[in-house]
């Protein structure tokens, strides 16, 4: 059937669909929002995830899609280990920042943190987590960018009855964003961004990408909606990644 | 680092985890509703998932876990094409029931069903569904009872503004099930189920496992809170699989 006549036209015909294909139309996948960790000897690291499912239920079995450039990539493939914490809708945005913006390589993400070695002597965080799972690597694919990982679970446990986040409401919400190295992350959403900042005055943290709306303001930490940018108190810090006022710029 | 005394010891740790480990904490896992469907030559196919996520940004790529047993396993196999319809919250769960109970093996499941041709060949159900994406199949992993396809998107176009249905909006507020097929099918809810039924009087549907709770009655279909099932009228069907009422045994 692969004829080298049908070869090329599935290449046209998969350039043409490249070129109408409408990319948001992914955003309508639904996820929770995890923080996977795990180990290389003695060291630590964990990372905020979204791209997970059971993928059988004899043995239970995990999969989860980890960018190639992470720490915690690097790490899982060391120790062949890993744990999910199941994230509830009550984490604030500077614990996601944490996990989610920054490098283990750069910063201590457990300082400040609760967290538990678990039998996998992979650390487990406590804090906003509902719920933990810790799985033993089975099996790794390689799908460019990123690698899905298949865990078997060996441990798992519910912590609490709050209910889990979501990546619609950390979206909708809470306001949140992708980063750049998320399997969901759309070069469009940037692009749109842009065209809203000229009308709005919005800006945006040079460190994490988070967008101040001066429409929504922010509640969390005491500005109210529609408080211009220049009128928040200097001491105010990015709510994602804690950065301060001034590594804050307007978006063009 | 594999040393046989190593080797005993996780066995014996892995065995004492699973007798510990608390499975429900795996329904803590967040997830949409999905129909995938495939073909083979000039048959097609469709069936619920829910284990579902995008792996890659760029390209577009998609990962899915389907059981072996399904025919749309075997239809994906053949074509190495497959379609995702993202269903809405207001999906009944009688269409549920047609997609996620019954095979194409017994029923024609596009019988009444609104769907178009994609680029893949492959149907696409149009019914109920908010958006929908079709894929080449660019890798295959066996993982026990189910294979991952990971699809690289090829199309996607969004279809309404509704609401995603999410598997706990199917759960808590459809009261949906989960099928013996599903890669987050747990026994341990049967079981569960088995020991409140001693209390309430329920019945379960015989052909898809359904549970008629005559404290929640079936008021979708008309029956209200508090009705005992022998109170039912006797035309009223299962909504998940619309089988009769002579389908159901009181469960013990």
């Amino acid at each position: 059937m692969d004829t080298s006549k049908e070869y090329v036209r599935n290449v046209w015909k998969n350039r043409r669909n490249r070129l109408v294909m409408n990319e948001k139309t992914l955003h309508k996948i639904s996820y929770g929002l995890y923080i996977i960790c795990s180990k290389k000897k003695d060291k630590i690291n964990g990372q905020i995830a979204n791209a997970l499912f059971q993928v059988t239920a004899e043995p239970p079995t995990i999969a989860v899609s980890i960018n190639k450039q992470n720490l915690t990539h690097k790490y899982i493939e060391n120790s062949r280990v890993f744990t999910i914490s199941v994230l509830s809708e009550k984490t604030p945005m500077s614990f996601i920042g944490t996990f989610g913006f920054k490098s283990g390589r750069d910063i201590d993400k457990f300082k400040d943190v609760t967290y538990k070695f678990g039998n996998t002597k992979a650390p487990i965080v406590l804090d906003y987590s509902l719920a933990y799972i810790e799985a033993n690597v089975i099996d790794k694919i390689d799908v460019g960018t990123h690698s899905i990982f298949i865990g078997k679970v060996v441990d798992a446990e519910i912590l609490t009855e709050d209910t889990a986040m979501t990546y619609e409401y950390y979206h909708k919400v809470k306001g949140g964003i992708s980063p750049k190295t998320a399997p969901t992350y759309s070069s469009m959403v940037d692009k749109e961004t842009k065209k809203e900042e000229r009308k709005m005055d919005k800006y945006v943290c040079k460190v994490c990408g988070y967008v101040y709306d001066p429409e929504k303001g922010d509640p969390n930490n005491g500005i109210e909606p529609g408080t211009k940018f220049e009128d928040i108190p200097d001491d105010w810090v990015c709510p994602v990644c804690g950065a301060s006022k001034v590594d804050f710029e307007k978006k063009e």
